[in-house]
């Protein structure tokens, strides 16, 4: 029995974890100097402001949450993958095409990796990045709005974990498969996986102007697994690094066959090289079904188009173009240093750390210093790229990331720590338990030429005892360090959303003045906005009746309405009429099944209601507005189907029959 | 046009408010002693833990959030009536029958008011209630798991927002309509409202060892709306009190017609009467449709049933047991003191804060100092119950809660402020800003014989400038204060999920010793839980494929499946086979239209799978459990309609033929 014996070894694994875990006491304040200066170096006082933003991902809530440091507070969880009811995302007219994939509305993912938009290396705040693994996609969140308005399903791939870094000036985001299947997929046994299933690697190009997201071209890699990834930058700006693991093309209980390899890869992929070729009219264009969804600001409507087809290259049409660095063992994390200079591939299996040199990376390829092939693309020689090691660092190293001051923080998962290393000498500086089992860790702007090196956010997978209990489901955490000293200091633990894959951050002062304060009624072009009260009217067309209403403190136009029958299709179209800073309003109908809607000032959004019961039926106001919030409500008279009660609506308390 | 009038009257107020705001800066940390003082105060360094657990209501999110306090930190997101892809509440065929309705399945709803069961008049921990308004619905949480396992439906209300407050033993939670509609439903003309629609409120009996919920009669109320209310206590237990507004009985522009009366009433209902008469064979059996939605925490399983009657009591069926109160002007809060003696009434247009003496109301009834009647309820004569009034306390008050030390502690909405003053004399003692426009308050215990009154909590509708801005939307939030001085300090800002329509506070030792840490396997009595990897199988019935899966790290079994086809619906029947706190595995499969499942050990959950193309799809693992997390996976191959690729799998590695 082969599980028995993996099961005995992730007992053991867990219990190195658990002989860490203290009792949680109910003690709390601060307790002598360490807990006091802590208290004040994360407190922001009330009206005062965080000096980072933190964009954490939800893991398996598919969403996105906004985070303020040093407080660790919780500012929005934006929905992207995953429909919200609060929201209305996925619910409303105009969001649901956002949720349309190749396999019909999908109302959840799994996002993980976001990242900031670059321009020459430094990270610009104009756009946030993140993938959804399960059904695979990539989401585009802009930073004035703070919302989705773009995901583009990726064909060909499955598990879409390696992904979604931006190159230094935003020309790619990329998106690598975890998983390999058959590409074209297509029925086959699952046994004949090895030399059959393939890696799909994506570069989706990203228009300077509106970032409009398009897949440039894919790349069909051999049958492993595709973990991470992350772009070259400075003189490696034109490379990306992917890290492979399951070389071994198992396809059953990968627990134990995808870990029989001593060495793994770190796949180097010369971009710039293949963008050439592309652009020269190379590749070959496969028939593949996608959806492609973009949100439209000025009408607040999304639209959703399925693709046809898809570019895909295969590595034996551009030679010189991929590499593959051998990496110990089943290596996770792919981290590039600020410079460019080093990759760092995180073998979660193997005694030390594996930095790969750039620089040596080119010297080895033009040697031709190669140790044989895997389906045509060269293995370089171990050697000939290592720029060094870090000797036994910890147990299962996951993910590095860099201060900017030539110091690298990585995670070990089965230790669970966080250990800080030198760049150049790999000479071990400090290392703090994180509880407990981290996975990655975030500097802001650690992704990039220029990382602002004062906090490391750790972001762990399980909690047990650090909070409050919440019966058999606990929170996941993140725990905020200091990094300004030679030591780490831990500050404080919080607790995340969902299971926190990853952050990307970014000081506040970038995105403070742009953040937009509400949408202008003069520019909503949404196709049954109306702006004025005086133009509220309530249309029958057939089974379908349209209302077109307005909202502002305190009352709906119309807010009493006759005419409607059971078996109608009632579509509430609101606009919020307010035109100052946060004075949402709400609506919902009772037994409406679209959620509510939350409608921001100079905005329109529709809910749809199919009323089953004869009645009067009340709606109101689900956001309160005024002090006369309460008084902020409507009815619907329904009669029987064939009723002759005609159309008719109250405006400003009077009567008007229908047009 | 009255609505002009009516909305320089709402920009007037809202200047009121935008006066008081500052400019967030970006500056952070301690600033001298205040703040210095107030860091330590909050601060719950690593590992320690809260004092406090705090509900508080998701208000448009339909959900329940739990924080701790002081740190404010968020623990938890209990679904209650919303979807939760995260959870999958809503989307597995176990909790998919939670948010059926009369209505249909309904995805969302309004959740406002959270109440913790009682013991002799103090909280004693077992569940929390909160109510659903729009669909008017009562929840019941359990606070062992900290899961929502039974929602009863309540008819003929709407907006169900004078709820859901439960007496000092539990024998009753209450759920109040706020609308009036006709009783029972019916087709009728909205402009017949006055003297047709009614108001119903909801005694729901709880069994004191389960906790089931049960409506045992309903009141047919006057057409009024019904805002608030609160059990009375002590000397008072036994009676009920609700708030009114709109005894206008407007239908139409409410902003206004619903504000001219100069006096509203407090509803005080003797329940113990009108159970007798109920017991005793009093009250109307009525037809009526609503849900009740049951959770079996041992099927993990929830079963929604159609109730088909109600028992309804007119006011005039039992003399003596409805009373009204006359309270300035439109009351909002409802709230009785700890000693149960004090009713205070919160006119939210009132230039002060009325305060009703239950000893002189009780005396009042008996000298029948009476001030007419509405529809043949009594209205005592408003002198003979006030015990006093606090005058000049702010603008707009709201709600009120106590500290257990003779002081009372009202918000004011317009004013947005705190102001404490003091039991029997009405002086006022304190007051303290808020940021901005202040709704709800709490003090845990607060609304019980025993509050705990070390803090109070905030609930804030408006935030503008005092977070971080994350575009139009910003977050609504709550704000801690410290009592125990004679002045009131206000120590943080956090932000809440939606918008914190009250919340209801313990001490954290009353729930931490009976947290429950994971489902014991043998216990589990779902109908597709198998307890054995060897158990592990894949049955095809007709065009249903049901897949009995277990979960251990880090395998799946089976985890490779043949034979599935385009057409099918495959369920996955998986259950989490860990027997240790805090080790959940996910679970979905690509394309999959039921969003995840997140299954604690012990735990079965189902999730349905309709494949619309043919080719080899993988699951994974959701939530990372182990070092070889990403090593937990595998693969279904589907192939065309009618094929013949026999149902095979592989458990532990080797393939295995289907029964």
């Amino acid at each position: 029995m082969k599980t028995i014996f993996k099961s005995l070894l992730a007992i053991t694994v867990v219990s190195l974890v658990l002989s860490s875990c203290g009792n949680g006491g109910s003690k709390k304040g601060s307790q002598g100097a360490l807990s006091s200066s802590a208290a004040e170096k994360v407190y922001v006082a009330p009206g005062e402001h965080d000096e980072f933003y933190a964009f954490v991902s939800g893991g398996f809530s598919g969403q996105l949450a906004v985070y303020g440091l040093p407080s660790g507070r919780l500012f929005k969880v934006i929905p992207v993958f995953s429909v919200d009811a609060e929201k209305a995302y996925g619910f409303n007219e105009e969001t649901k095409p956002m949720l349309n994939t190749s396999h019909g509305f999908i109302p959840w993912d799994d996002s993980h990796h976001p990242d900031i938009s670059q321009t020459n290396g430094e990270i610009d705040g104009r756009w946030v990045f993140i993938n959804g693994n399960n059904t695979p996609r990539i989401a585009k969140i802009d930073l004035t709005t703070f919302e989705t308005t773009e995901i583009i399903e990726i064909p060909n791939s499955a598990g879409n974990h390696s992904s979604s870094y931006v190159t230094e000036n935003s020309e790619y985001v990329v998106a690598g498969t975890r998983f390999s299947v058959p590409f074209p997929q297509q029925d086959m046994p699952i046994d004949e996986y090895k030399g059959n299933f393939k890696g799909a690697l994506s570069f989706i190009s990203i228009d300077p102007e509106h970032g409009h997201m398009d897949i440039k071209f894919q790349i069909r890699m051999p049958g492993f697994d595709y973990d991470l990834s992350h772009p070259g930058r400075g003189d490696s700006h034109g490379w990306f690094f992917f890290t492979t693991y399951n070389t071994e093309e198992a396809n059953s209980l990968l627990e134990v066959n995808a870990s029989q390899n001593d060495k793994d890869f770190i796949a180097a992929i010369n971009w710039k090289k293949i963008e050439e070729y592309v652009n020269n009219g190379g590749g070959k264009k496969m028939p593949a079904n996608y959806a492609h969804n973009v949100y439209d600001e000025d009408t607040h409507t999304a639209t959703s188009t399925m693709k046809k087809e898809v570019l895909v290259v295969d590595p034996s049409d551009v030679p010189g173009a991929i590499y593959f660095m051998p990496t110990p063992k089943s290596p996770h994390g792919c981290d590039v240093d600020p410079s460019g200079e080093y990759i760092v591939g995180s073998g979660k299996l193997a005694a030390e750390l594996t930095i790969h040199s750039f620089s040596k990376m080119l010297k080895a390829i033009e040697n031709k210093d190669f140790d044989g092939d895997a389906y045509g693309i060269p293995i370089l020689s171990y050697e000939a790229t290592l720029a060094g090691a870090v000797k036994q660092p910890g147990l299962g190293p996951l993910h590095t990331e860099f201060d900017g001051k030539g110091n690298a923080y990585t995670t070990f998962f089965i230790s669970s720590e966080v250990v800080k290393w030198k760049l150049g000498t790999w000479e071990v500086i400090d290392r703090k338990p994180t509880y407990y089992s981290v996975g990655h860790l975030m500097i802001p702007g650690g992704n990039s030429r220029k990382p602002f090196g004062k906090y490391v956010l750790a972001m762990n997978k399980i909690t047990k005892d650090r909070y409050l209990p919440t019966g058999p489901e606990v929170t996941q955490s993140a725990q905020l360090y200091d990094i300004t000293g030679e030591k780490m200091e831990l500050l404080l633990d919080f607790p995340t959303i969902g299971e926190p894959h990853y952050a990307a951050g970014c000081p506040a002062d970038l995105l403070k003045p742009k953040s937009k304060k509400f949408f202008k009624l003069e520019d909503n072009k949404h196709e049954y906005a109306i702006t004025s009260e005086a133009d509220a009217k309530v249309v029958r067309d057939g089974n379908e009746v349209h209302i077109y209403m307005t909202m502002i403190r305190s009352h709906f136009a119309p807010d009493n309405i006759e005419g409607v029958q059971v078996g109608d299709k009632v579509y509430f179209h609101v606009t919020n009429l307010e035109q100052d800073y946060d004075v949402p309003h709400g609506v919902s109908m009772i037994g409406a099944n679209t959620s509510e809607l939350l409608i921001m000032p100079g905005q329109t959004e529709t809910f749809v209601w199919e009323p089953k019961q004869v009645g009067v039926w009340p709606f109101y106001c689900t956001d309160f507005c005024s002090a006369l919030h309460q008084e902020m409500q409507g009815y619907v008279r329904v009669s029987a189907k064939g009723s002759n009660v005609p159309i008719t609506f109250t405006l400003d308390g009077d009567a008007v029959d229908a047009e």
